[in-house]
């Protein structure tokens, strides 16, 4: 049976993949009257007199809700906020096995960016932070900036930020491998949504200092055909306004970063990069190429985002972590200061004994590594000061 | 330490009263594909081709949100929404203890009727029904209209239904002890707001004929000082117009049920009622009386909405197994043959050794009577056709 099959079939016994419990008695008198009626009215004066009591009296401390509109799950597109729903029970059973985070998954049923944004604000008073989930370009960069300024607690585009962390990490430890510097490799990547613009500038602020960005009309550039979010980047890492087709990038290229679609890069095209090439083909479910394909036209380190390949990239590394150290810290946002620390966290947190050209990430399920991504947030927060008093 | 200041204190440790956790595994390469990337493509695809299969591959066929807009908050009012989370945490544990139903507190930072309504229609698809709590009144009665009239779930107000239905239980109950017919006793209900009415009504249904339905400005009337909801209802049971003050209403009454403010009923008020004289005094945290005046002052039988006190009148007794029986029974709704189920089941489960003035109704922790509930809501939700294929 193939691993989908037998998903469906898990799923079909699992009936739900995430449950609710209670963490107090309510099993006599005595109990019902401290945790229920009448009791409960004095926490909830509390919190009337001071809302930041809300975080000590109640789950909202730890509680997290992840949030999609369904219309960029995994690599299968638009397909319904319902549709998006395994996937964020998923996230939700990740982020409370690496990170103890009480997390709860949300699906909305708007495509519109206002209603998205308000929806999330009007819910907002139940959770410690926001994780924001599968959600297409260009719609989810105003639903992120727009709750980022307009919420007290850290807002997180998991597709976004959490890839870019992963990615940064991956390429770091891949180039001491290749004994390569950041700032002398040329980059491709290639998917210029959500995840793409996210990792493209993620990288640019880790040290990359040649990159094209490709997207379905090829290398980006600060015409009509791209969208404004694209455009605002092309200006800045485009200036000679360079144009060409996919192909045409990755010839000489040290690095190819894809979270794009299934199968578009060739064998060619890998055997075109620079010697010592690095392949980062991240689409879901299916790969740009597949790991066999890329390491026969000789690429040096291939990584994917399955977890059944060697170097999975994959934000579950990030997400548990991230949240943990951000909710342990009580900030307010998540700030570059902190995707910095979570990348080094796990580029840190790789068994030494290990670490080689199938394993440059420590494994999504290594507690290990999510602890350490937990404590350098944490640390990073605080010393940002971004931070409740 | 008195039970408010206690249960601050225990607030205060327990850090939150429910959590979530994670069914399946994620701790190797082969859960994570199955949970998780790829393998989750496939219950996602399924769901889309399919969104009656959200029931069944996720944990929506068992979630339900206790919501609220923090107007209505026990007898406290409007609190605010985050100051409501600690009475909506207190909701989720007990329907997980009694009624196995993974509940969620969301809190709404809005007033608007038709913004709450559209929110809760927006984040609908994670849940399998939707359970509305302290919501003042009359918005509560749009709310819960317009919600059951768009979504294809359950949606039940609490305050109104529940509220309603264990106080049908205990009249029922009261009036066996008291040797009354309901057709033949006078009943006034004090505080028509969103329990009240609904309490009124159902009273109304199960077979009162005489009732007098007071709130502060007197026995409501078919007049400008009454809102819209209590003037509709006022034409239905007051065509005379007989107008008078609580305690005008009061004499000769049969039945007393205060969902009202404390300390409201005198002493005099309860002796000026009929002989065997029911009281319920259900205001919270303080009711109209006390238990030991109310005795004092001569009634037959007094019911409170304590813990705290012999016959707690508390809607504790019903969500957790009306909820039960309606995610079983699959329904899309919740109809007035449910809250006679629910209303029955309360009645049938006193223990026949136990039932006596001081023991109208079991005890909300007792489960033998939640079970009774869920088993008869779930056959009364299918007998009248409210099922999902």
């Amino acid at each position: 049976m193939s691993i989908r099959d037998e998903s469906l079939k898990k799923h079909y016994e699992w009936q739900g993949k995430i449950e609710t419990v209670a963490r107090v008695p309510v099993g006599s008198k005595e109990d019902l009257s401290l945790a229920y009626t009448p009791g409960v009215a004095e926490p909830c004066m509390a919190i009337h007199n001071d809302i930041s009591k809300s975080f000590e009296l109640t789950r909202r401390w730890n509680t997290v809700p992840v949030i999609t509109d369904g219309t960029a799950i995994l690599g299968l597109g638009d397909i319904g906020p319902e549709a998006g729903m395994p996937v964020m029970e998923g996230k939700c059973a990740l982020f409370k096995a690496f990170g103890n985070v009480d997390a709860f998954p949300i699906c909305i049923k708007s495509k519109d960016t206002d209603e998205i944004i308000n929806t999330i604000k009007l819910i907002s008073g139940s959770f410690g932070g926001i994780n924001l989930e599968d959600i297409s370009a260009p719609r989810c960069f105003e639903i992120e900036k727009r709750l980022q300024e307009e919420l007290d607690i850290p807002v997180f585009h998991d597709d976004q930020h959490g890839t870019a962390i992963v990615v940064g990490a991956a390429l770091l430890n891949a180039l001491k491998l290749a004994d390569k510097k950041i700032e002398d490799v040329k980059v491709v990547v290639n998917g210029v949504g959500a995840a793409g613009l996210s990792i493209a500038k993620y990288l640019i602020s880790l040290g990359v200092k040649t990159m094209h960005a490709v997207d379905i009309k090829g290398i980006i550039d600060d015409t009509d055909e791209f969208n404004a979010p694209q455009r605002e980047f092309a200006r800045q890492i485009n200036p000679n306004h360079i144009r060409g087709t996919l192909k045409d990038a990755m010839v000489g290229a040290d690095v190819f970063v894809g979270v794009s679609a299934p199968k578009i890069v060739s064998q060619e095209m890998v055997k075109s990069m620079a010697p010592k090439a690095i392949v980062f083909a991240m689409a879901n479910p299916v790969p740009e190429i597949s790991v066999e394909e890329a390491l026969e036209a000789g690429a040096f380190i291939v990584g994917t985002g399955s977890s059944e390949k060697p170097n999975q990239v994959n934000n579950a590394l990030v997400f548990p972590g991230l949240f943990r150290g951000a909710l342990d810290a009580k900030a307010t946002k998540v700030n570059e200061e902190m995707y910095f620390a979570a990348t080094r966290a796990i580029m840190d947190s790789v068994d030494p004994s290990e670490f080689s050209r199938t394993h440059i990430l420590p494994y999504a399920w290594d507690q290990h590594a999510h602890d350490m991504v937990a404590k350098y947030v944490k640390e990073a927060a605080i010393k940002s000061g971004v931070t409740r008093k």
